[in-house]
């Protein structure tokens, strides 16, 4: 099975208590396709400008991601300067340079085109159905988005969103999409828009995921030393639809197996700024943190009480 | 196995943005009473004052709560009157009338001195201790505290954690215990001063459990409707300790199997205004939302992967 992922390449400018990095490796699709090149062959569709770096296209091709659908576009690469503070749990941008990303049409190589697993990263709904429509039949599409197409886009939105079968967006996106606070009520109102599952992402309080008949929560791994919660949800993602590629099981238990194996990349994606975490790991250090998610998590069930 | 709870019983006035109710039963002990109640009998300590009215004194004893160690003294009962905003997270105080509080010196009855198992609610932790000095050899003691008493007895509340083997307190409290923001290394910092375990409260987020060598982590309940999370943690510290009472078995399998049952009580509580809920449950619907606990969390461990 192969996977495809449309997101954002970027050059990422981050402040934390911790310290500060310039113009290195970010995005969404970017996490997403590292994260998820340790259980499966990526096609990244995303766009940058002249001015990216040879050594960051080298490394996402040591990770064997296909960036057939990688455009170059003249003008610079999509940028973006955020800031966190002592709670890390929200950035504040500081600034967004959009440049190349303003004129992106993505276009899937013949290659692309019978991928079986789709993620629609955080992009302007409309080029998600875009891309959606130069796919063939996949197995299964996920997708994410965020405040600004809620708000700017919302019945573009509504129209990607009958068009997909799992959400994946954190509890503020949750909420504003379905003008709803109590989580309960607004996963029922979204999971009427047409998805079948809605995974919600709580930051270090882990996820919430809802389908028709039940609820699944799995925490976040608890960590001493968090660095940069950057691109923890598309870690997230690519570690979930990473999993579900590999493993090709879409019952509600595989895809809740998907949705610990995407915690494990998050985990590990915060412990250093950038991708520094994710470069180097090993799929054994990957299974060791889901096993521990296990012991985190694990209780005796009832037995004659 | 016996359990006793020492902390306040008061009349509460709340508001949310549910609706409103006054001079309602509350209060950290009767909290607690009343959802261990559920699972073992319990020895109350605490000070209510002449005007508290004997339908509350009826309720606590149809529980077989017993009150030997409760005392009437000439005043008024402690009120507490609090309000809170849409996020139900946390309880604004709008006003605290100590009463007959003020002068509340804990005398256990001779019955109460051989309890097993002694929870130190929320009160002056020199209070605490004078508590524990009047019990033998209980076999296990846990206590709560508030940032009131972190901030003004920070030495005497340093002492009464020498004296418990666990301590249940929220996420703002064990940060400002610990003077550390990041939640694991102030579980270290805590458990370095006595206790063996360390149970933080995140309300909607559920529990961490730390002690030296593991961490488990329990959600809370997705609920559709929360009304009242007044009283929430001392409903779960309840199901806690009545859980270990009745039970006894006090290794880690046991004490995460307790953590999930005071987050069933915890999750019961907040359905309603004051103790509404928690009056007329049966042991059955707490079973059944013990095991709904199982259905949330679990998931497969690693299987040829």
């Amino acid at each position: 099975m192969s996977l495809l992922v449309v997101g954002t390449v970027a050059l990422d400018s981050v402040k934390t208590p911790f310290g500060e990095a310039r113009d290195v490796l970010g995005g969404s699709a970017t996490y997403f396709s590292v994260a998820a090149s340790y259980f499966t062959n990526v096609h990244l569709v995303a766009v940058v400008g002249r001015d990216f770096p040879e050594e960051h296209l080298r490394f996402l091709r040591s990770k064997e991601i296909d960036l057939a659908g990688l455009q170059t576009l003249d003008g610079k690469t999509f940028r973006w300067r955020g800031e966190y503070g002592f709670q890390l749990n929200e950035a504040h941008t500081l600034e967004t340079q959009l440049n190349v990303l303003q004129s992106f049409k993505p276009v899937l190589p013949p290659s692309y085109q019978t991928s079986d697993m789709v993620f629609l990263g955080n992009i302007d709904p409309v080029l998600q159905q875009e891309v959606l429509r130069q796919v063939k039949r996949p197995r299964l599409v996920a997708c994410d988005t965020m405040n600004f197409w809620i708000e700017g886009k919302r019945d573009d939105l509504k129209q990607t969103l009958k068009l997909v079968d799992i959400v994946i967006i954190n509890d503020g996106e949750a909420r504003e999409l379905a003008g709803e606070a109590n989580l309960v009520k607004a996963a029922k109102t979204i999971l009427s828009n047409g998805p079948k599952t809605l995974i919600i992402k709580r930051g270090e309080y882990g996820v919430l995921m809802f389908n028709e008949k039940t609820v699944f929560a799995a925490p976040a791994y608890p960590l001493e030393a968090v660095f940069d919660p950057t691109g923890a949800g598309d870690s997230f993602a690519g570690g979930f639809m990473g999993h579900l590629t590999q493993r090709g099981d879409l019952s509600e238990a595989g895809i809740r197996q998907a949705v610990v194996f995407g915690s494990v990349m998050a985990s590990f994606n915060v412990e250093s700024f950038s991708l520094d975490r994710l470069r180097g790991l090993t799929r054994r250090e990957i299974d060791d943190r889901y096993r521990e998610f296990g012991r985190l998590t694990s209780f005796e069930h009832l037995q004659g009480v």
